[in-house]
């Protein structure tokens, strides 16, 4: 009845489905407070007040038909983009206008819009494991074809000699992301200049242009002062996508954009096609009450230390129980080593003790487990004994 | 540099894109009040003052995680799909469910999601002239073929004969819009009787489900009493994908919903594979505030007086210049015969008096330009003497 590419995908995603339902049903049973549920990336620190406070403004100020209407442009409210460019550039030197910006249903949206501006069938889309499962889906929604870097376990940075050999005439694009989900990995400067180099060598090589596409939700979430190299200003075929998501923790919303400097190769044709790409997929624009909020609050951040103090309870709790885990810079996952190679057993087991983790399998790395700690402290606290009883049956 | 397909699409739409352009510079040059901008289905009336109430009652009352965080279900809030659900059951006697509702990006999200759901490439989407062009990018993002049914220019109700002989073995989907964009008729329930029975047989004949998709963003817009039919309750296999983007004038928040009844084939799986299409496209959810907003506001209605009123003087004042137009029963567009076969010239022409209108081509149906009322009373007062003075050039 339904499609023969989504029949694939729905028996793909009965799994995580499943573990939803697992959770509601382990809830019930034993009390929220008496399970675990390390399985969402969906922030529990609340959006900013002053996103109540623009919300508030907005609609108390603001005509309705101006707030609610169909935006003149489907990349957004012009004043939107601008403020967002300005932005971008106070904080990072560039110089971006609101031509660049285009405002998107979040950064699934926009990554989605992007890879329909660019991808021909069979056009490779190269993702560095351990990756973010959705990616796979994206690129096969324009019959990309998905090349994987297999996983550096040592320190999770990208394997940059495999990424060099993995380049084709085929490659369209490369998705970097960066603090990484599931690693909580930062891209070091180091590390995005030989892989802008290794990029620029092989657009010459092969004649073609090679897209860099940066998938930034978790890019305030970065620790100990840590920089995160902004991306277009080491490769000109760079394209940003962001998302509000983690960053005001809207991300029900679905309110996020993409930058396309002029610097990227055709940027004006590239621009016009991701615009008529937002239209025909459905989007139309980005939900307009919320282009405005994000306007008014550019300036605001999470209280990204609720989510340090979780990172260190959580690393120095499991590292103590004997788990081996590389201590994440940013993002809120620990990607953690599973004692037994069949990690999809180990989260089995981990259910036993009402703890619910996703297997590495699920980002293109088996072996491990994500560990999602945007979660009460509290959970974390209580948790810990149990992971140590579940870790002591793998110590025997 | 971008995609192939693209390429043909930004080409395409730089028609209406020039319009937009169009409109902005002859406003700067001869004063908004001095042009007569009919190109936009973009509603002019206020959104009803519940959505204010409701928003601020939300964000003054909910929980922020609750109220922007993902919603457990990609369907949405299980509370909002029971409650439209239920709202709909008042009003036509209907018998779903939450599970049957999946909120969605607007109604252009939800139509991408359930070709998405359901299109093999080559599959066949049968469209009655004149259709919304839309339909036609969201067919080819899934590589569906789109059959035009020709447009019966008598009443514009659809051809039915010329239906039964176009569909195939290869027939997946029938999308219907009624009240319809760009003409304002309502397909009467005889129509709907003989195009179900229609369906049916060749259901039986080819042993295929085709399922009958009905686009229902104009369904509030209905003028001098007259009955919508509720689609799902004459054939099986229909899905209906709805928008408060007119209703309640919130174009630019992208929220509606598809129902998915029980009495789809393989409804379950449908469903199932609708919430998948919902995250992968990479809308994850409806925006999830809007989503309570329409949960407290299923009893509002758009102030359609205000379009009545413009819808008569339109017409009243067109075919009093000798313009020739059928009466819309719906929606807010006059879909009006060209003077001169060439209605791309006589569009160009309406321009010299300010005038801004679509060519009937961009519906499938060349000869024919659609004006849309959704605009201030004075503008369509103001506007006449120039329809007058147009058609004057035609009548010498």
């Amino acid at each position: 009845m339904i499609s023969k590419k989504m029949e694939g995908m729905v028996a793909n995603s009965s799994a995580i489905r499943a573990m939803f339902e697992e959770g509601t049903r382990m809830a019930k049973l034993y009390g929220a407070e008496n399970v675990y549920d390390f399985s969402l990336g969906n922030p529990n620190v609340a959006a900013p007040e002053a996103v109540k406070t623009a919300i508030l403004e907005l609609v108390n100020e603001e005509d309705s038909l101006a707030l609610h209407g169909y935006t003149n442009s489907n990349a957004g409210y012009e004043d939107v983009r601008q403020n967002v460019a300005d932005s971008l550039n106070a904080r990072f030197d560039t110089a971006f206008s609101a031509k660049n910006i285009t405002m998107t249903v979040g950064a699934a949206g926009g990554l989605n819009v992007i890879l329909k501006t660019l991808l021909n069938p069979g056009e490779e889309v190269i993702v560095f494991a351990p990756y973010f499962g959705e990616y796979r889906s994206y690129v096969d929604n324009y019959d990309g074809v998905l090349v994987e870097i297999s996983p550096n376990t040592v320190d999770f940075q990208p394997k940059l000699d495999e990424f060099e050999q993995k380049i084709t005439a085929k490659t369209k694009a490369v998705i970097v992301n960066t603090p990484n989900n599931p690693t909580g990995v930062v891209y070091s400067e180091e590390t995005i200049k030989k892989m802008a180099s290794i990029m620029e060598e092989k657009q010459k090589e092969f004649g073609t242009d090679i897209f860099l596409i940066s998938d930034e939700p978790y890019r305030e979430l970065a620790y100990d002062g840590i920089e995160v190299p902004y991306l277009t200003k080491y490769y000109a075929n760079t394209i940003v996508g962001y998302s509000y998501s983690k960053s005001l923790s809207l991300p029900g919303e679905r309110i996020g954009y993409l930058v396309i400097p002029d610097e990227v190769s055709d940027s004006e044709m590239v621009i016009s096609a991701a615009n008529v790409a937002n239209r025909i997929l459905g989007f139309v624009n980005a939900p307009t009450l919320q282009q405005k909020v994000i306007a008014k609050c550019l300036n605001e951040k999470t209280d990204i230390s609720y989510y340090d103090r979780n990172r260190e309870m959580l690393f120095n709790g499991l590292t103590e129980c004997g788990f081996e885990c590389i201590k994440p810079q940013g993002a809120f996952y620990l990607f953690v080593k599973s004692p037994i190679e069949d990690e999809k057993a180990f989260c089995a087991a981990a259910k036993k003790y009402h703890i619910l983790i996703v297997p590495g399998s699920s980002f293109g790395c088996p072996g491990y487990v994500r560990i999602a700690y945007c979660v009460a402290y509290e959970t974390i606290v209580n948790s810990l004994p149990k992971f140590r009883e579940l870790m002591a049956e793998y110590q025997k």
